[in-house]
């Protein structure tokens, strides 16, 4: 959290529009991959020279440009003049703090969402920029790091699987889109193994490492709340405005994609008040482990208490020479035993009572 | 909650309109029936062939074309080919973890909606899926599993009981609406009655299972929200869009659905508040068992401990002998007595402290 | 809450628009009761044959006809046939579950609106349905049972007070409503006493009874505003939505009647912020108690147990007679009196840090 | 909170439209005082008769009634009659329970809002209802009773300060209502003040009557968020909708006024989040001081129970010269110093243990 | 808080329009500072007489005449008129209790917006206002008092960087606000790294005072959220609303201005649930101490009640001489071993349980 907070601060005194890299340090080759298809071909490229893409995007046919790697901002830049993007748009793209927002331009429209991808080691969601700039003919995308949720898509372009070679850029930024939001599935189901791992543990064995473990959790599903609400936005908007670029035939998957996000939310909202439960089941099982203590507190003390004074009376000193009232039961034949069955009669009638309180 | 997630993740990687089952288990044989009616006749049959079903669909009369299982798909696509279904509906038809949604297609409406079922051994609600496909003169419905819900409605075209026959597909639609809508009201007189029972449970004994049991509930209720909410969306739609294949006539019975949606909607907000309050009630239950707990510890403890004081002064060794000061009470012909009277005296004050105390 | 859910779910299985009678079980006999007025005349009769009305509603008078008892059905589907009613405003009406809703149909509108009865003995709200039917020159009304609350308008309307007999049936519908609203009010005053009364046992003696009979308020703080809240929107529809036979000149006198429901709607929800602030009394006047018991037992235990140690110590029995350091004490001649002051200074100083802790 | 129902439920009876008072008992005389003034006199007179203000009205200066008292109803349908105001409009100017609300009529624009007092005593605030009737050239106010409040404006008039000489009855209605909303900030300092009272009371020495006192404040703040909250809606519309009578020159005046109703609600809520935060610290500081009890008591147990049993021990009986294994302790030289020697060093350990536990 | 409702109160018997500074008492000389650039030149100086600044306002060339200090309210007033400002905005320019808003008028735009100040000893955010007037050519700033954050903006004017000089005056306005907004970062990171200290407090050591802290840190996001949230408002219709003077240019850099508070109003949201889990956090850590004490002290009270009761047995005195069966086992030659072997026995069965009761 801080961390975002670290680097956006830090940006704060530039001028609006300045194209300055924030995010993780990352020390990888930027990679820029190339694919160029239509109907009948399908061009799959990685050492292309940026020079070299202009008269592909010209081209009617569509053509998809992957940038891997933000950190060297020139590239952003190179890619932001030769398409005439919007100083803003460039800043945004290398500024990996965005929240998912689309911003509709005259001649292209551009997308930032949140790829999520889970830490099995800490158990927590780390969140990734990808950014879409769909023109006409082109789509180009913006990730901080090379990573496998798009290798589907390029799969099925290339073996010209599905209808996706048969239609345009709208449906290719659908198609990634929808591939990033089922990566949201996927660590839903993580989170959700997680969830009855805590579980178990929480009525096994209830500790004060679960509780932060909960807290964790809860701290995650804000986060990721933080995530998915604008996402909802973004694709509520590409389902309902006329956005230029995006065909008719669209329309069904991005109402079908709009509903996949829902879903995400919906599993979100539900996680959170799984782990509000938890927190209470949390609260009144230590509460119910004090109750425990003060139960075999109370039944030690009163059970010995009772029994320790009747053995103080005993122990007392009265001189049973002097007078025949001080203390004539210590002189008594069977005074000894007598005293040790009262002992023992008040001890059962204190276990009747605390049984018959249920205690144990 | 998780295997929706398992199931849905599985399918992560597959390019969108691709028609998979996901979805539990089932290995039964699926059931098409076909059920043709107008105002005059009513055939109604479980074994054509799908073949046969066009010349059935295309004439005049009303057809209802019912699929009892989903987990064949290539009979969903068959049927979906037949009727030129867009290929992400029928990706939805089988795709068992849909949220309760309207598609509106120029041909064509489609619902998905979820069927509530009791499970009495664990005290929850099972979620079936049902889709309606509605078209001019043809109702299809795909159902998870062969379910009763509606026998009533078919036994009412059957039999032309009420106006069932005389009125269109979208009357149909509306019937199988309002019959699964219903079923709602079954499974939450269910809930109602393990609410009372747990209320009971609570009063007379609460345990920690009974906390258990009122946060499974709560959970149940998180669920059965989930599915109601979209549900009133559906319904809402239906009412108040303007959608081809619905006649005018059907706009009072449309409303009268939508009425009854609110009021599952409400049940299921009022049994969330009383769930919250049952929680409430058990937990303040745990701190006055721990309060009763802690008095008969302290009354126990506040009437010994001074009893027990005096027991030990007089079990002092001081000697007598060497001086008068030295524990004169020892000697004296009513000593012991006198101790003894200290002590009772002592208690009954303690008892009467704590009468006006009321502790007890 | 459970009762209505069982009644509902009988009905389930029944096609729309059946008119059962769903509800608490009556047996008085029901009676029809017509008013028939206008600027000049008023006649008043129950024994009217129900054959008799129709001249009336079709006469430029305006007539009220109200129905005590909805168990005979076949009273209200004559009354439905003859004044054209839709059936599922037939199967409406002998529903009691309904929730207050507003159907306008083309030559008619039909209202349902719930009426407060305050339970003296059990101290809850019970809610009766009535049901309005506005054509033109008519009004309908159907009640559970013959209630007082219309008595002031039907006197009104018999003594021709105020502007009621000079204006038509929206205006006798608003009078019905207006009533019906106050009765809202009465209630409220009695829920209001209730809590007064709850506010000192609170204060004066706290007790697990208290606690249950706060959440009983809270539930029925809960069943109260589930009906005013449609309550609300039924009335803001009246005044706002163009309804047929409802004329300009009521527009006013609705207005007053939607800031009137405004207002209980408020109080309720008044009611509930002060029902939850005797929870949080309530919980933390429990654990205050709690703090006193803890204080009691904490006071006694620090003040006897070191004195108890004292004591232990001089009865030990070590040898003065075998060694000078064995416990020479005993010998000494104020040795007694000694070892009493030592305990009278030990309790005097707990009593001093007790009374610095500010603990009595 | 119940007297305002008390009266409210007596009038339920009433037909609509009925002017009967509503509030307090007060017997002060009812003052009716009169300004009319334009920009270049201005008349001030308490002791017109009614009949006198008619042809005032009815010129075009601009005139100003005031009546202070609404319990001699006469008086106030004598003036309803003679500017023909509304049944209704005369009944809620005489009913003091109501929500504020802004009647636009065809002739007269009708008003009601609250005006706060803070009672020093009981550290409440009370409420007094302002009603304003603005109709071409007069602006006709109703108060509960004389207050300073509009003191301010008259003086304005009279000594022709500021622009309002200038204006119509419109700027004189908003200069009242910017009189009443800043009674709200006067009264919300008294608030603020009481508040800043109670937070030292919470940090120095919380006492169970602190919860209370914070408990009635947040009742208060509740009851204030209830009079404001349709306040900003009357104010909002005064501001949005196109009223008769309010000229275009007033709308940045209004829009002003709005802006501080926002502030006012503003106010009342953080102080609700306030108060919120004061009930936690206190149950929490209470939770704190029960952990003090529980440690000074675990402190003297667990230190003397050990000494004490140490002591039982050298206190048996056991007969050492029937046996040379029974006790020999207690003939040796330096027995007792080693007794009392362990005990010292028990005791400093457990004081260590205690120390490292940071128990004190 | 209370502080600004002193100043708030004090102004209430005004007429509305009149200038009186509310504000924190402040010396400082006023200085007037004017920056009047185009493409080609630009002009700094702080030494000119406001006479001068209207020729500058009224040539083509953007003006900039920022203010530092409001509390010399002659200055601000002689502006106001020169510009012909309103009364009321004059009055808002100078009563520094202003909620941020929008107004404009037919010949500018008046803004006022918040701009947070971080306190590093108190750990609290102050807030100071800055009120933007926006005329054709000319663009007026005032500020409580000189802050540097506009000095980046001031520097990009005169190095001539960016794109600042070849725009006009709407994007000066933009500039500074997005300087604002950028304070707003910086300010959360600040209250972030407080965030973090308290967190590593609250794990290691918690205490009171970290309750009060984070009850503290809980207000501040109160007063934040309350200052950013209007924020909001004005930035959305800035964006949306047709306002003159703004170009169409300036269009996607305002639609960045309104994502960046969208992002500052998450982060405090984000702030403000952290904040909330950490009271949870302490509490519950609180109650996890409390069952820790109670722990020891039930572990040491039912470990030596039972041993002090056996010693007590054989403290008794009963006459063994008198009779064999009293308390021959004080005879007995192992009869010391023998009991302090059950004394270890009892000990060890003690330990024994709790261990297997996991208590330590």
């Amino acid at each position: 959290m801080l961390e975002f907070l670290k680097q956006r601060s830090e940006k704060a005194s530039l001028p609006p529009g300045s194209a300055v890299y924030v995010g993780k340090e990352r020390a990888h080759v930027v990679e820029v991959r190339i694919l160029d298809y239509n109907r009948e071909k399908c061009n799959d490229s990685s050492d292309l020279e940026l020079a070299e893409v202009q008269p592909l995007a010209d081209s009617p046919s569509t053509t998809w440009l992957n940038v891997d790697g933000l950190h060297e901002v020139s590239i952003v830049e190179q890619i932001g003049k030769m398409f005439a993007l919007h100083p803003l748009t460039i800043e945004d793209i290398v500024n990996t703090t965005q929240r998912p927002k689309i911003d509709i331009f005259d001649d292209y429209v551009y997308l930032v969402v949140k790829m999520p991808l889970y830490n099995d080691e800490l158990n927590t969601v780390e969140m990734e920029q990808v950014s879409l700039v769909l023109k006409e003919n082109i789509l180009i995308t913006f990730q901080e790091r090379k990573s496998s949720v798009f290798d589907g898509v390029r799969k099925r372009v290339s073996n010209n699987k599905g209808r996706i070679r048969k239609m345009g850029g709208d449906y290719l930024a659908y198609a990634l889109l929808d591939a990033i939001v089922d990566s949201y599935f996927n660590v839903l189901e993580r989170v959700g193994e997680y969830i009855e791992t805590l579980e178990v543990e929480l009525v096994d064995n209830p500790i004060p490492t679960t509780l932060h473990k909960i807290h964790g959790l809860k701290r995650e599903m804000i986060l990721l709340r933080k995530s998915v609400w604008p996402l909802r936005e973004v694709t509520s908007s590409l389902q309902r405005d006329e956005i230029p670029f995006i065909s008719e035939g669209a329309s069904p998957f991005l109402k079908d994609l709009y509903d996949h996000v829902i879903q995400v939310l919906d599993t979100v909202e539900t996680f959170r008040d799984i782990v509000s439960g938890m927190l209470d089941i949390y609260l009144s099982s230590m509460s119910n482990k004090m109750n425990e203590v003060m139960k075999v507190l109370t039944i030690f003390a009163a059970l010995f208490i009772p029994l320790t004074f009747i053995a103080g009376i005993y122990g007392m000193n009265f001189n049973s020479e002097k007078s025949p009232y001080n203390m004539p039961e210590l002189d008594w034949i069977y005074g000894y035993p007598f005293a040790l069955g009262i002992m023992v009669a008040v001890a059962f009638a204190m276990l009747f009572y605390f049984k018959k309180k249920k205690w144990f």
